[in-house]
């Protein structure tokens, strides 16, 4: 039985968090005393009434929630706070157009990236704030979703974590959910703010640190100014911004490990030991490349492969520089690092590094197991063994995430966008990194797409970012089913 | 232990194989009195004393062959062919250029059917026989190969046969491998000369009649003509082909159960189902929207429809129009049915239906675990439970294949070849289909691609045919450690 009156509530209760989020940004409108205080008050009290009628309508819910509960929460929560998120775009006017205000909120809340805005300093500061903080609450609620959600319902692949460093059922994090969420948003609240003031040390204004902060740690990509972080053409600013792609990309169960003393654990971790070993060899290869090929100077070569690679690999979608200009063979190995992504349980999308490390070895198994077939041959994770079931799951849903690309990468070109294109959208969109490729590519908005390709990759964003099944289910006449 | 001796021996009588079919072919250039002749005199000269000498060499060889010497010897045998068999079309001087040469050959024996012949009505009669032929001795080998060899060596993932129709161990063919072979031969000599009729019976020539039977019993795909099937411009010759490549698309164990009087388990067949399901399917919306959109009859419609969807869908490749003409969501469907593929055990290529069947299903379960997370779901083909490390191998299969099509993709893009084409022309090479994409689409030849591009697309060819494992284990330490 679907508990709606509970929905209603939760989702009642969550519009109120977004009007909170919502009321901050009026008072950087008041402050800068720019013209877009009207379309913050009029979506504050829109989503303000809402709230308060939802959590009317649930009120006097039964207090438990089933597991397709708390399914079609999680789907509807990103959907309704890009609806209601878009509002002060729309009606400011400087998103005139419901479909890029959707997709540009959806790229928000997503953490994706991708911009339809072809000036983005032509915003107010409210609005940029805004902006921001989509994908700073974004970040947030996936890392929540992730490591203190999926596990308490127990889903086999969903919770790939099960697969990682905290094992199928021990080393969670804390049973109480409260003091879970207590957690995370401490140590959230530590990496955006030491950002910030590191920002600020390099020169960067308070308002500009605060929001590249917010969209790091959440490892989005939307930038306060059209040229992305080489706006300040600095080399300290890179580093900094670098550094903190990298450790938002990491496992955050990992930094909970940290804080309570367990050092070890989170040094012996195999998907952040690969997560790093990943950034150093391809930082390696194109910073070699880069220099032997350009005419930058060794430092810069290596600053901007490093760059890149942690934009991308991170799934951020930071630009310091134009790597379609760069030769075929390295954006090439870019769209690589963006399919794979970053860490389970950080903020970033992809297919997770943890999910390719063991799909490697389940494949070298399988090349073991033609030459001694009668072998018994475990896979292992952070030493330990992989259950047949979740093997199963990681591949099944690793070709169901191939799967939906391919269709939508030749959906794609059926609606007249090439071939380039539209590869790099749908795979920077499934795994929530913001440019693509072609004139897709980190130069570029998208706000030349067709609107239909628009919606797709809204839609794609979202089920990538909510590791597809969430979305899909809702989609299969057997969650419907009563019982 | 490797047992090179014995490799040796084998090697040795099939070049000697080899060397019988080259002698057919110098007849036809006898009979044609065409300038072919002298390299096929020596073609046959060389692979004879090869062939003897290899013999001789392996004379008194321990008659044990172990899995990894069956490996060598399968891997070795299509490269080997493929270097003597590019041999009368270098020394004639129709394919002056080595790599050429080879592509088109590994072309042959892979059955895949991309060519670099800008002008194939100018071969003369010999090479244009020996071309088709290599197709009918690549087509009898694989099936030979998946049916009677690799059930022996009784291995995972690359008998899917295993997961289909015959099941994992019971239902084999016929324990002896020479009286299987005897069947194979029948059954494939029956369809070969069948369509030869039907097709003379059409206005073919006799010549042109066997050679076509050739390319389409093996799901090859090389024509005598230029413009391939379009070239006679027959609805009935486009019909008889159409069926026939329908035909050599099952899997040829259902054949063996027809002539044993199981008629049954032929109709049963789940991925025989899938598979005619299928292209009525794919068939069915292709004609109804040319109807919709193009100024051909109704007829014709269907009939260009039925025959792209078996020629892509069987991996088959002949062409009776260009399909890049066509909008692009049919392209791009095509695109989808050249990935699946025909039957396994069939001659065709591809991932195989059962294997995207089985697929299908484990996904299916992931969603139904999602919602019931203690039940236990089963995966069946042909009422048949599958195995945690049958789903395992299909899953792990099927992601390296995706693995290698991709990196190959982004390698050809490297290369400089255009992005439709690069994708068109690896998936084309994986799957053994003949046509890509762009401008290696049905109505052109593949010649306009960098030599390193044809190299590699060539190996992909290899692989893709010999279902990946097998060659790529050639370059495991794994494989070459002693013990």
């Amino acid at each position: 039985m679907i508990n709606i009156k509970m929905i209603y509530r939760i989702m009642g209760f969550l519009i109120l968090i977004e009007t909170a989020m919502l009321l901050s940004c009026i008072g950087v409108s008041l402050y800068y005393q720019e013209n877009d205080l009207n379309s913050f008050l009029i979506t504050s009290a829109v989503t303000a009434c809402t709230g308060f009628l939802l959590m009317l309508i649930g009120k006097n819910a039964e207090k438990h929630l089933s597991r397709k509960d708390g399914y079609i929460i999680v789907s509807l929560v990103w959907v309704i706070f890009s609806i209601f998120g878009m509002l002060p775009f729309y009606l400011s006017g400087y998103i005139p157009n419901i479909t890029n205000a959707f997709f540009e909120t959806m790229s928000g809340f997503t953490t994706t990236g991708a911009s339809i805005l072809d000036n983005i300093e032509a915003l107010p500061h409210g609005l940029l704030f805004w902006r921001s903080m989509t994908q700073w609450i974004g970040g947030l609620g996936i890392v929540f979703f992730t490591i203190a959600i999926l596990p308490i319902f127990g889903i086999g692949s969903m919770q790939l974590f099960a697969a990682e460093a905290t094992g199928p059922t021990h080393d969670k994090i804390h049973p109480r959910i409260g003091v879970t969420a207590k957690l995370l948003w401490s140590i959230y609240l530590v990496l955006t703010i030491s950002e910030t003031i590191l920002l600020m040390m390099g020169g960067m204004s308070l308002f500009d640190a605060i929001c590249h902060s917010f969209t790091t740690t959440a490892t989005g990509g939307f930038s306060t100014k059209q040229a992305s972080i080489a706006y300040y053409n600095s080399p300290y600013i890179e580093y900094v911004v670098s550094i903190f792609m990298i450790l938002s990309g990491i496992n955050f169960t990992l930094y909970f490990f940290c804080i309570k003393g367990k050092i070890k654990k989170f040094f012996r971790d195999e998907e952040m030991k690969w997560y790093l070993a990943s950034i150093a060899i391809f930082t390696s290869i194109i910073a070699f490349t880069l220099i032997r090929t350009s005419s930058m100077g060794i430092e810069e070569c290596f600053r901007k492969a490093l760059f890149q690679v942690a934009s991308l690999h991170t799934t951020t979608g930071y630009a310091t520089a134009d790597y379609m200009t760069w030769a075929p063979f390295l954006w090439a190995m870019l769209a690589i690092t963006m399919i794979i992504g970053g860490c389970a349980g950080s903020t970033s999308g992809g297919l997770k590094d943890i999910r390719v490390l063991i799909i490697a070895r389940i494949i070298k198994n399988e090349f073991k197991h033609i030459i001694h077939p009668n072998a018994v041959l475990p896979v292992r994770a952070n030493k330990q063994i992989m259950s047949p079931s979740i093997k199963n799951s990681i591949l099944a849903f690793t070709l169901l995430y191939i799967i939906v690309s391919v269709i939508s990468w030749l959906i794609m070109m059926s609606l007249g966008v090439g071939c380039i294109e539209s590869f790099g959208t749908v795979i920077s969109s499934m795994g929530g990194v913001g440019p693509g490729l072609g004139t897709c590519g980190p130069a570029y908005s998208w706000n030349h797409l067709p609107d239909a390709a628009k919606w797709l990759l809204s839609f794609l964003m979202l089920i990538g970012r909510l590791e597809i099944f969430t979305i899909l289910l809702m989609f299969t006449p057997e969650f419907w089913k009563k019982n």
